[in-house]
């Protein structure tokens, strides 16, 4: 990771500033021990991908950007390679779609809770953001998981009708999804629990969805979900598009 | 990487283990920052095999061991990742095929080269083997290389006819097969420079692959390499696999 640098005509350029983001957030004691073996597995379906936002991404992206206009109450589920990866650009999207984000983890210790929160609130305070920042004092529990990780907030997570998870594991995306909301799941991998679970599954690298998002939100049209959305056959065109980079 | 336990039945030991094997060697120093991306790299395709070893692949394996046992003089690379995963296997293999080892790593350290090589040290000790191990004082350069990871030494790596370069990076592994030498790749990206440019490419899991010699080299058969041995037709054969995985 020593050979980052800000010369952004770097054909790796990109791959190379998220690492530089997780070496930072590991620094600052953000992350679990198996963060970075997690990412490189992204690192590897985004390599089959083409490094790009497919076509069927992009519609997922916006189908999901739907949800979240339309939704009573929305959240945005925060991890640890969630926040070093793309901590402003979702803060962003939630100050633009007024909703809040929580943080909640897997290995979750107060340690790292308080390196993520300190960190948003740094985030925060620099852009100027109006987001409300949850996940401090969990006072409700996801039925259907135990220990630390079943932990959420009632006015957030608990109570939220539409869920954007991104990088989420594949238990606490189905136990989000048996609570009856709609989940929208940002994975690398078409073939996950977490994609296969969700119920607009979009298939890119988080900071690239994150700037589509972010896009869509600041032009202003209120977009409407679509009944007739298949998740199935977006997951398909992701493996497909997969299929033909192996066979070129 | 707290989940690892020494439960053998639990269906993720065996990648457990391997994380745990890594966890191990990043706070004894022998790891780079970007080691545990690379190994979650290894883990998706892994993944996309299956996680065993395909036919095609145990093919090239024997078809590797064959090269090693009928090499004037054959080395065995070692890096960090290569040391964490499989370090005793592979300082087994090297003892029963009488050939020395060379650690030989990309982000070269004074502090690094020191924790691997009292690991190797450590295991021939604890393992009563034969091995020499090599690395410590290069006093030769691979040509086309620049920097620290050029170096190498004259009787090992440098002079070497045949050379099994497990995880290694495709620069290095061209510079090697610029010099005339077979260079047997074990890759689990079958896409990758590396998986390309070998003369013989195991596209498996390291320590599946390390075993698999270890008991083709314990049967006391010599193998002889084969003339029209085709290693696109057993790269396009795990291609193959990966894309019948993604469609079932």
């Amino acid at each position: 990771m020593s050979d980052f640098a800000a010369d952004k005509s770097h054909p790796r350029y990109q791959s190379l500033l998220m690492r530089h983001r997780l070496e930072m957030a590991a620094k600052a004691g953000m992350l679990a021990d198996s963060a970075l073996i997690a990412h490189g597995r992204g690192e590897a379906y985004d390599y089959l991908l083409g490094e790009k936002t497919i076509p069927s991404a992009h519609d997922a992206t916006m189908e999901a950007l739907a949800h979240l206009q339309n939704a009573n109450s929305a959240v945005i589920s925060l991890n640890g390679n969630t926040i070093a990866l793309a901590g402003t650009e979702l803060m962003q999207l939630a100050s633009h779609l007024n909703i809040p984000v929580e943080v909640n983890i897997f290995y979750r210790t107060p340690e790292r809770m308080s390196a993520l929160l300190s960190h948003l609130y740094k985030i925060k305070n620099d852009n100027d953001l109006d987001v409300e920042i949850l996940g401090e004092n969990p006072d409700a529990k996801i039925p259907g998981l135990e220990g630390p990780r079943a932990n959420c907030c009632e006015k957030g997570i608990y109570d939220s009708d539409v869920i954007l998870v991104p990088l989420e594991d594949g238990d606490r995306c189905e136990a989000l999804v048996a609570m009856g909301k709609t989940v929208l799941v940002i994975d690398l991998n078409p073939l996950s629990r977490s994609a296969r679970m969700g119920s607009v599954t979009i298939v890119d690298e988080l900071l690239r969805v994150a700037n589509n998002l972010l896009t869509g939100a600041m032009q202003e049209i209120i977009r409407t979900p679509r009944p007739n959305y298949d998740n199935n056959q977006h997951l398909q065109a992701a493996i497909d598009h997969i299929t033909s980079t192996l066979s070129s």
